[in-house]
Order: structure tokens, then C-alpha cells, then sequence
């Protein structure tokens, strides 16, 4: 079972996670925390790349989405797919719907680039996605009360705003895979609806 | 005009880069040196991730042909794109040549993806390709005694001799492009050689 967790900054992934966590530890599950871009040293090591301003030089948008891709190849090889061949739950925190929503929406990358990535690259989609959704503002909020902001969450407010209609883009495309959960709603009933989704799908 | 320099260790492609540089110099040309993996700040650093041998964690061959894709991309965008829109000379010790022989035929990942990245992500091939071709053994002694073999130079001579089967394929199939020339030469009739290739293009 591989779980994924999006949505824009601030919108309560980390507290989710940590509450499906604990759901599937008390069923005595084997659980697998991860999270993208990042997840082995060497694509810890890409995300810094990725998140870290470099007022020097500018980032090609090609480079940008190589560096993730590389690092979700990494991630998938040594940690999400011997996971779950042995039989693990897998919970990563953003995987390619960020890719989609972040790089396709955001920064206007090609959508076509991102599709020849995904085909090629990623041999394992997630079989269930959380999409915690609420208004830009409220994530940037609360994302700013918890201290600096880094390279993606200096973005304009726009940016998000394109980041947020990508994610819908995604929800409306593939309803079965991916489940909408209103993130304004108190964390504990985000964490109801979530657990509701799960019964569904018989985890 | 953007010309490219190829083959395995040891060939003498910095000799002859140089003479090459200074061929084009002394014409009143603006020359930029530069070399793959790198060419960019950026570039160098995701270099030094793809040469440095990490015990600790293997590298997966897709994330190491994003890797350099990822370079690749940052390295035409800012230095490579740029210089040829100025009209200067390009010269580069190394470019998707040596991907497709180091990582399709060394390591024996899919041609597919690399053709895959080269359609979607290179928007400039090189317009020259000097091929420097040696015995592997000739090439591996005079790298080794220029000290220290990184990790691909740690290789079995096995995976050489499929590195260079894997630039005669490229030559065999481009050779409007790629010109070999014969390595096992002594470096001003290498020399001799790639300045009657460049004047065939009038360069």
C-alpha cells in the first residue's frame, strides 16, 4: 500500500501523516514515513539543491525538473519499491502530483516533459493520494508562523494559487486515486474523513 | 558552432581540446571551454555527486541518467544556448555521446530513455563530434598514472571496451557529425587530423 499526502504549504500534511502513521502502526503494520523531494541521503541531498535560494544562478526549469525526477528514481529504488515488495505501507509526503502542480502550474513547465518522466521513470503510482486543500492565505499563514520561508515558499501568492488549480486539475482527472479533503476543517476531522477513505479501499 | 569531444580515459581529448582552442583563438574567435558532466557551478556540484563513490548508498542508473540530464540541462541553458546565440565557438569535453556509451552501454540502461531525454530535454546537438579512439588498455595506463581513478575510471576494463563499442555504434550511425580520429597517434597528428575535419566545415 502506497499512500501520498499533497497539497501547498501550511494546509496540515505533516499532522495527517503522522495520525494515518499511528492508525497503521496500531494494526501492527510494517509503515515506511517518507517524503519528496528527498527520502535516501543522496535525494536529502537533491532537495537541498532544489529548496535552497542560489542568488548566483538561476535554475533552468529543464534542471528543476531532472533534479526532482532524479531524486524520485532514487527514492523509488531504495526505499518506496523494496518497501512494498515486502509488504510495507509506504506514507510519502508529496510524490509526482507536486511535480504536476509545482512545476506544469507553478512554473509553467511542460506538462508533455512531466508526462515522458512519469512513463518512463516512475514505475509505481500511488494507490491512494490525499490532497489537503484550503485557501492559499490559511496555508501561507500558518507556514509563515513557523519560521523561514524556503525557495518554493517565497513565491508569489499567484503561484500558489496556480499550485492549487493544478492539484485540482489532477483530483477532477483521477477521482479513484486521489481523495479531496477539506483542510480548513479541525485536524482531527480531516484525519475522520481520511480514515473513512481508508475503509474504502479495505486498509 | 558547437563542437564536442568524445572517448574513453586516457585518449588525450584535454590535449587536444587545447590545441583545438588555441586553433580557434588565434582566428579572433570567442572560444568557451567548458565539459559535461558540469560547465555551471551547479552542474560541477551534481559532477561531483555523479564521480564521487558513496559506500553508503548505490546510486540507481535511471537516478544517475537523470542526474546528468539534469546538469545537461542547466549547463545548456546558461552556458552552452547563450554562448551560441553570440556567435562564439563552444567546445565541450563531453556531451550526450558519452551518455548514451557510459550509461546505455556500460551500464547497460535503456537506450529508449536515454533517446527519451535527448528528443525532450537537448535542444542543441553538437554540429562537430571528434571521436578520439584508443585501445582501452593504452588509454587506462595514462590515466592511471595521472593519479587517483574516480568512479567510473574504477570500472572493469570489461565495461571500457563496451564503452567504446558503444561510441563506434554512435559513428557508425552519425558519421556526418561524429569524426573519429585515431588516439594511439602522437598528439600534433591527432591535431593535424581534427583541423582537416574543421576546415571540411569550413570552421
Amino acid at each position: 500500500m502506497f499512500i501520498t499526502f499533497e497539497g501547498t504549504e501550511g494546509v496540515g500534511k505533516t499532522t495527517l501523516i503522522q495520525k494515518v502513521h499511528a492508525y497503521f502502526v496500531a494494526q501492527g503494520k510494517e509503515v515506511v514515513l517518507t517524503r519528496e523531494p528527498g527520502g535516501t541521503p543522496l535525494a536529502e541531498h537533491i532537495r537541498g539543491l532544489l529548496l535552497t535560494p542560489n542568488a548566483d544562478e538561476a535554475m533552468s526549469p529543464d534542471a528543476e525538473l531532472l533534479l526532482l525526477y532524479a531524486a524520485r528514481a532514487q527514492h523509488l529504488a531504495q526505499v518506496i519499491l523494496p518497501a512494498l515488495a515486502e509488504g510495507k505501507v509506504v506514507l510519502s509526503d508529496r510524490f509526482t502530483d507536486a511535480s504536476y502542480a509545482y512545476q506544469c502550474l507553478g512554473r509553467g513547465l511542460s506538462k508533455e516533459k512531466l508526462q515522458i518522466l512519469n512513463t518512463s521513470f516512475v514505475q509505481q503510482m500511488p494507490h491512494l493520494t490525499f490532497w489537503l486543500d484550503a485557501p492559499i492565505e490559511l496555508g501561507m499563514s500558518r507556514a509563515r508562523a513557523r519560521g523561514e520561508l524556503d525557495r518554493f515558499e517565497q513565491e508569489k501568492l499567484s503561484f500558489f494559487e496556480k499550485v492549487r488549480a493544478g492539484y485540482a486539475e489532477l483530483y477532477a482527472a483521477e477521482p479513484d486515486r486521489i481523495k479531496r479533503l477539506d483542510a480548513t476543517l479541525d485536524p482531527n476531522t480531516v484525519f475522520n474523513l481520511a480514515l473513512a477513505e481508508l475503509a474504502q479501499i479495505g486498509a
